[in-house]
């Protein structure tokens, strides 16, 4: 967990004020979930891997007769927990609140999460996660709803060229059976696939074998892995998503993906990438169980890593509402999105500071300050100390852009601004 | 805890950026720290009451016996706590990060805290603080600018005329060794002082007697109670102030009340309310036990609760730091601000919702909303439902602006956009 400083917390912000406006601008609204959820909703097998990262705070009143009997039974010293996504409490949100709400609901989170990490690089405890999500709609409009407000917000920061990498859990599903690999080893055989950027072709093959699915599968998947034309997946439409599979997967599928993509066309007419943003990908897998359609990656010509992602997860409404919902998200990784852009965008309302001498009256200081915040300004003060050039150089680091030095008895009209370098 | 849906969120946000911008513009930065503290940190004892209603999470990797060893202190189940407020993390930020600062810090602190309360009308397990403090300032430039950022603040909010109460502990205390009431019974006869808006003098007197304060005390303080002058404390000023106090408190006290409000008529030249926006209060007592100089609240004309307060806590930083810092603080009550602007201050972006038949290819509609975005609206695409009428009025509701009906094959540039009322 990290403590943010002042010039940290003011890009943050700067960022976040982005987002929330491009993604309102894109039809989104905004909600805001309480950062505790019952413990049982938490662990309800939902949330995959993360429920086991996830902070749980001691139930309140118990007697130590009832720490005790819950010794062998943690779950009962607990209640409540910490979030560790933002999915899980919009489903029970959505549950709770679909009356009051359109029949397509376009949500906009932006909220912290948590999970008990091993400290690690780049790896945090509590992480900003910037979420949105169509609730209500089974067509493609959802995505390319999402796409667009995801690729729109990215250029609004500057860092224009991102793509999304697409795929369907259904297409990866019907090639694994295609290829013949058994119900119970697809699971396992998901989880190598998601390491082909990793470990390569031949690293997959050798795991797939060491995992012991059935052979012939292997030797046939291993073979399309490595036919030259995977290698080339643009243009964007149907021709090459049908190259780019086996024969097998269904037609509903592809014309889902298809019509995405004509989606995507129109709504960026003016991409700066000619043709259609988005790469089809039949191997990317997203590692969360609960996908049951669609899945995408953000990745921009800068990085290697992605940017963001998100999928269909049309089951989990259903399991707090007892009636299925579709459901399509996407996140961006903020943590990601603030490091790569490092110092860009530091726009401001012109910003003085004012150095004065000790026995310059307070009240005097005040009218100083009072007149360039009328005047539009953003004013700090500062006793004139031993080393002003110290004082200034902080104060240029912090944002400002001009300082004015403070004498007793000036008039707040006569006081000579001048910039800081 | 509470959901926010997208009206109520649309308002927060609004209301949370004219906050972060005032404060920001008054030379005052933003920082954040994470919301768990060490537990040891939380239950220190500087947090009074609050710390009874800390939040406390389940140490992670407990085993049964560990659990069973606990059950009789049950500090040793929990590492971490949700925060109860934004001051003592902020004392153990500032000790963390003095060298980076500059040395007088102006931090904002704008985020959720948590508490255990019993589920009462008005009160939340979570909800957000606004907290400006000034750190390593010891003269009263300190509280004038905190008061001068917080009543813009308000003013830019439109709550116009809005006042600060203000007294001293060193003056209250002061005035209990005048009454004679002897040390160990002054934090009970403040507790009751701080009833007098609501008990009344009698009440103050009946309840002080029944604590069996020193009898000659309780007679002398209720006599000065009772005195007429103390019903009409403005205008502010030193004699005024001498007025309200009996004799024997402190010169420099009232010294730095008094150059406070110097400094406020300074820093308010064309108040609302003409003169300085400081009632001087000398039976304000404020509930935190860690006040040591200045404290006050934030009332206005529009209701009888107070909208905020603070105080100086000159020891507090000590106890992490090792070294006394100053320190004052002022906290508005953002949710009580929320509630009492309700729907005002809607201004927003044009916002368009386009109302299409079920045939409307799907690229049609991005191609329709790009175009509109472009345009800087907002945009949400709705299917034409059996009740049009319903569909408009909830977008209303949502702060949309405009509609338009959309049918296949219309060129974007053709599309009749209407208002909606």
């Amino acid at each position: 967990m990290r403590d943010f400083l002042p010039a940290d917390k003011a890009r943050r912000e700067r960022v976040l004020a982005v987002i929330r406006s491009r993604y309102r601008v894109h039809g989104f609204d905004e909600i805001e979930t309480p950062v505790l959820e019952d413990y049982d909703r938490l662990h309800a097998g939902i949330g995959g891997d993360n429920e086991k990262l996830a902070f749980n705070v001691l139930k309140r009143g118990l007697d130590a007769d009832a720490v005790r009997a819950a010794a062998d039974d943690q779950a009962r010293l607990s209640d409540l927990g910490l979030r560790y996504d933002l999915t899980v409490p919009l489903a029970r949100f959505y549950a709770t609140h679909r009356a009051e709400l359109p029949s397509v609901f376009r949500s906009i989170q932006i909220a912290p999460v948590w999970r008990a990490e091993r400290p690690q690089k780049g790896r945090y405890r509590q992480f900003v996660q910037c979420d949105i999500d169509v609730i209500g709609d089974a067509s493609a409009r959802a995505e390319a709803e999402l796409i667009a407000a995801t690729l729109d917000t990215l250029d609004a920061l500057g860092l224009e060229g991102a793509m999304v990498r697409i795929n369907d859990r259904r297409a990866l599903d019907a090639m694994l059976d295609v290829f013949g690999f058994a119900p119970p080893e697809r699971p396992g055989v998901l989880i190598t696939i998601d390491k082909l950027d990793k470990i390569g072709a031949d690293g997959v093959e050798a795991e797939l074998r060491e995992r012991g699915a059935t052979a012939s599968a292997v030797d046939a998947f291993a073979a399309f892995l490595r036919r030259p034309q995977t290698l080339e997946y643009r243009p964007y439409g149907e021709g090459q998503i049908r190259k780019a599979l086996p024969a097998g997967v269904p037609d509903e599928v592809i014309a889902h993906l298809v019509g995405i993509g004509e989606a995507m066309a129109a709504a960026r007419p003016v991409d700066p990438i000619p043709g259609v943003p988005l790469v089809f990908d039949p191997f990317l897998v997203r590692g969360m169980g609960y996908y049951t359609g669609t899945i995408f990656e953000l990745a921009h010509p800068s990085v290697s890593y992605s940017l963001g992602g998100g999928g269909r997860y049309d089951g989990m409404i259903g399991r707090f509402l007892g009636q299925d919902v579709p459901a399509v998200g996407f996140s961006i990784g903020f943590e990601r999105i603030v490091d790569l852009l490092g110092d860009a965008a530091q726009a401001d309302t012109p910003a003085i500071v004012l150095v004065h001498d000790r026995d310059v009256p307070v009240a005097e200081l005040l009218a100083h300050k009072a007149a360039l915040v009328a005047a539009g300004s953003r004013v700090r003060l500062e006793q004139r100390p031993k080393n002003l050039k110290a004082l200034l150089e902080r104060a240029a680091a912090d944002g400002y852009t001009a300082f004015a030095a403070v004498a007793a008895g000036v008039n707040p009209a006569a006081l000579e601004v001048r910039p800081l370098d």
